[in-house]
């Protein structure tokens, strides 16, 4: 086992110790022989709707005590191949959005700078861009995998460049992506305008409906996300509305006739397995709106798959060498 | 876009100004090009079980904010062919069922009299009754397509004929209904008797329980529907515990086992697409069992396919006449 | 009917009088003509995450006056075949595990001596242990039928033997089983180690997880249920996490991922139909994380499917003679 | 100690057993020596504004079981001198407010014929109209003391003379009110017109507003009731919106403004004590806006004081025999 | 009678029709002969903590509904002297808050220029900048009496100048405000330093602590606040935190130790009687935070008594006149 | 300012980051130069009633994130004077009061004697006797403050001698305390028996009830306090149901007639101030029975008084140096 692991659920009891993510380290400085970070990005001031996204990573924090050690799905025990730390939160300016997009991209980039995979939590989808221009500034542009709702592509809002609906344009125009080898995943409910889904066809991305993923199947879906992807360094966001409300209540702009926490599994699973990650995202978690706190408990799951499939990567990678 | 339609969302955020349904105009004066109308029914005195439905009108509004302007689903821009209002509430008189009645009937009339399609936002399921009534004055009787966990023709309760579980027998003897015409699809959950649901098919409706809607699969049920109403006059009752309780806590007496939320759109899209519609309602809707507050937001979505579905049948119309 | 029944919610509104089980007559004594009483064990020491399960039995009765008298999808009215009684709750004693086990294990043996079929209402998994004592004294070892996402054959927990999460360990090192005719089904989620899972079929459990399942499809699980029991006497136990939290939010341990609520009573109809039922519980249902009440209104349908189960045979047993 | 007592805490968890009343014994038939009766009245049909304190009566049966044995600011163990038990429910007809009366009134009257004296659990306050001509059928006019935000004496409501804000008109158009010997304590709020306060002294009650209370004191407020009411016969009315909404937020018509729960307790021991009491009544619980139970827990303890006032009468009764 | 007035709650149940403050009529148009105009302001972007402002229009609007014609403790029937409508919302941009500041200031100004008194609904505490600029373009600088647990006048946040603690150093330093009449009540709870209070008395403010309030009382404090202000044209800001959380725990920085309802109700009425108004708000209503609603309830209360004093001097304004 | 302090709030905004007690820093090991230190006791076996205290210290760290700099009410800046750390939680044995006794007593021993004060977050109230354990170990037997609804002095519960209602019989009876200068304040409600309360006085105790308390007044009793204690080491427990429900819905045994948020901190300031503190607690935080989260707010602001009461007496011994 690493060094930099959760602390043993069957000696200290899960409901005990201080709220870090699954109980890992609590480190401002991110040691040497640490494979992934887990980060906080409280930030909301992007929320056009509901609000209360600066509020998510303690939720997750908080649900993600129930994990174990070993993710049966996977059949991995992912300490024994990598190790992982919470550094808390990035620096936020709450009310200001381009100020704290240099000082998320800033503190970010510091992170990343020791080659770890970082994951963050949410706070509300405009963080990406803040995330992806540092991720940019180590790597270039990347690959994109979004499950999401929403495309976030809109122009603006109330005329204005910057907020959660705007993202990917955004990242788009600056270049951050590869969007050859981007693509987005779960795209439903009402649009602002008609043509809002080619939009984003016509920056680039491979867009996958809610309603033709039911169509064509999961399996069909991670196949298109592992034929886009490619080989390409990949970031992957994923925006919580993406699972149904009545899986993910707690977010800012629910869909209704969205995805099971199953079938969210399996395409993750699929999907992404040994791809070349550079980051990770989960964001849109909402606790005021999770009264039964299965939302974030959702969330954290998921991140467990993430750090799996890195551990994966990584065994994948010492066997290789063998 | 016609002139009756909802603020746009990108310019006045979705959380501002005043809670009618999709923001539109709140007019108790239906102006002459409006072509549907929504009216609150906040009347519950007629609840068996779990009361509060008084309260559904107010809360499907206010999660109706969500709603945009396109449903890619079905590829239609609703005020590109369509107006439509918000009248506020009928008058009923809590505590009296058969003097609400009367009231329902007298006030939904004034507004149906206009050509223009009511749907209403219940209330428990005892309202239909009214509306029915007020339907059938106007166009003698109509088709039923009735979504419901239950099939609400119990003879009486506690000696009494009227409440939210005699409705659609009262609307059979009343002479009501084209029950030839007449469907009922979802009932499940357990029975105060053997032979009630042979008692609605005595009755003349044809039933489709959830056993046999998921043995059978959507689109053959989809197809019963569109079949069975042929071109009559249609009325659409949505009990909102069609859908299981997980996607819609919030109602009076939900039952387990029930469909989901994809299910549910799928079957509306496609079971009513293209129907002679004089009438929609969606009742049972009970927010204080709806903590996170999903069953509002999928009942909200749920008019929004009937608005989309009226303007399919405007846009049809304007098409067959070039 | 029955002497031993509900009262009829068509006469006394089901919101109306004391919270038994159904509004089932409330006796200490257990009559003779009784063919199950339910019984609650409001004991939840052995909680390791959350904790609260002490007012599940409560939340479960408050639910249970949903129910009506008739099953449609078994096509029977229980209490045409069978009667019953909620005797209220065993004596637990808060914080000490063994002295409650003994006093659990006591009283419930002085219940099942009558001859009638337990159904008990937790309480945390942890009680399970006691009931099987009880079960095992008079008859023997029983087959296990164990509707879960865990296998609770944990060893210890901070170096003690009795929790939630060791009861199946423990009922198999005292021999309270036929092994040979056991099975747990819906295993899935994060385990404390690798080799979680195979522990259990080790100890002699067929093991079939949520993925092995989704695999092979309900009606194949059930067949593996009812070929694993055969004719031999079995107790049925149902921790609530064996659904997924979207259905059942309010448990101590969820995990993502899990079954439907159509999917669980479909499972249970055909895996348990005509089995030799000794005694059920369903456990672990924590109301405090159940803001929309639709975990205990789960539990209170399931538990109805039992007594239908019930009911069933011994309708059979009835024609069987004739 | 008498027979018909709570269970003993101290021995049986007070999480424990069925939710009657303090765990009284549940009795339908009222044996000889009983001296109270609890007795729920599920009826909310004459609400207003908000609905659903038909699960009134439930709620203050479940948070009363914090209840003990002793009242030390009374200094009586009520059991020592009276016993009571938990009758249940008594039958109403929702949706139909005269039925209900009918229904109330007799059955009310079956128990209080037993010479024993009846607590009331509501229901809202119309109820509180049967309770009087039954009580008023065996005893003839008798005394009220009323704790209220409103005087519940409007003339009608949308056209019709029965509901929740017309209890005491018609109380006093029946003749059944000692009005000379009546008095209404904590009137406050908005009022549907300036004379309102006017109306209910002219009807005869003595109104003291919660204004003129604090300015006069609680020790004052206590001593008019005493003098006002005298050695007359007298119903105990408490409706807990006599209470400010951050003691009691779970009710129909909450009024800011109000008592504490220490002046209510105050009031209730000094205000009462040694009265001839006939019966009381705990009315307008609404259990859906009462998140943390704080409501339902205070109507428990505040029927805790009027057990133990009758308690007090009983001693008394006993030691002037002496 | 006047005629833009609530619509009457003994005809149409208050529980009804479209969620306007006390149910006025929705204008966007402000008629001629109106008093007061109730306004939304639903910005948020200011908040440092908690978050969600943006909800507290709407809340409060759904609570006020409960009010009824006439006010018994300042003995005045409002709309027999002055009459009102409810505007809706003024166009904020959300994450934009020197933007929103220009918006909001314009649309407010539009509206106070007819002569109206306007009563905002926060919305954070930042928004009171921009009422104070348009109030201060038409009146010139204004008094300001202050409810509120803190004095909002911190140089800046994280670099910034805006946000809802800075508010009255910056409207001070605009010269909005005649400081000399200005007072700020009720302040308490930790600081950021030790000079704090010190910092708003230096401003000019006359600043009593809460602590101080309870040993003078409310009827010396509202002498302050009357002799404070005198003359001077004044505007009342409400920070809904000013009352105890166990009141008000709806709100963005709670702090404990606070007033009741009782005494705040007291010191409105006392403290503001006659001034010269010309401008109110009611800001830091967080309705995710106010699981009973009582907070939103008081704060429409707090409105109630404000259009009360508008009226009484309206009234006093008529009877000098004759 | 010292080294070991919480994070500035106008730099780093108060929502963000580990929740750790007011941000403090999260230190495993004490450093030297450290006054006092915050430690988690998540038990919770001992609860006789409701239970969850487990997640007590996770919630009341959750809202300390609100507390600022300095303490106006008693004019001191702790972190001039003195410097803290939160040490997480210590082990407990969820399900085993004594295994979880001996594991307490031992790492709170090990805390302890680097003479710094402890300050533990609870947990229910059984978690004293092992502080007062290792307390007195190190001390002696010391002096008790004990604010509390109950005077936890029964004998035993169900037969078991450890609950969290026996802490104080037990710490009597083992020589913990200094009898002759302990008092317990605020007890009131029913008890188990008539001579309960005597009980505790008869151990020695000098018991002030609510009752008495409110008669006498917050001074007197405050003075009593101090007389009582001396100069004696002094251990100060507060169970949060000292508090009025309204106030602290949120734990495991409310009492209805409770002191209000503002008695309450004025009795910690002037009754507190100056002893010779040994250490404190404060238990009995039930975050699920806390909706709007005020309890955990209030517990927050308490432990906010103790670390500035500790502060003022490194002050005064400052200034006693000079």
């Amino acid at each position: 086992m690493k060094e930099y692991k959760p602390l043993n659920p069957l000696k200290v009891p899960r409901f005990s110790d201080i709220r870090t993510f699954w109980r890992l380290p609590y480190l401002k400085n991110v040691p040497k022989d640490v494979d992934f970070v887990i980060v906080g990005i409280p930030f909301d001031t992007g929320a056009s709707y509901r609000v209360g996204a600066r509020y998510g990573p303690e939720a997750i924090r908080s649900q993600s005590l129930i994990l174990r050690s070993h993710n049966p799905a996977l059949d991995i025990t992912p300490f024994e191949y990598c190790s992982g730390i919470d550094y808390g939160d990035i620096q936020v300016i709450p009310g200001f959005i381009e100020h704290s997009y240099e000082s998320i991209e800033k503190e970010y980039f510091s992170i990343i700078r020791r080659d770890v995979i970082p994951i963050a939590l949410g706070g509300d989808h405009s963080i990406t861009l803040a995330e992806l221009r540092a991720i940019a500034k180590k790597y270039g542009p990347v690959a994109l995998v979004q499950f999401d709702a929403h495309t976030d592509t809109d122009p603006d809002y109330y005329g204005h460049r910057y907020n959660h609906g705007t993202t990917f344009i955004r990242a788009v125009e600056e270049g951050l992506l590869l969007v050859d080898h981007s693509i987005q995943v779960g795209i439903r409910g009402s649009t602002y305008s008609k043509g809002e889904i080619d939009n984003a066809r016509n920056l680039g991305f491979e867009v996958i409906t809610a309603e033709e993923a039911y169509k064509t199947g999961i399996d069909y879906v991670a196949k298109r996300i592992q034929e886009r992807v490619g080989d390409a360094r990949v970031f992957v966001t994923f925006d919580i509305d993406f699972v149904d409300p009545a899986y993910a209540p707690g977010t800012g702009t629910p869909e209704v006739g969205g995805f099971t926490s199953r079938e969210t599994l399996e395409l993750i699973r699929k999907g992404l397995k040994g791809l070349n990650f550079v980051g990770f995202d989960l964001v849109e978690v909402y606790p005021q709106y999770d009264p039964g706190f299965i939302t974030s408990l959702l969330a954290a799951h998921v991140i467990f798959e993430f750090i799996s499939l890195i551990a994966l990567n990584k065994k994948a990678g010492l066997e290789a060498k063998v």
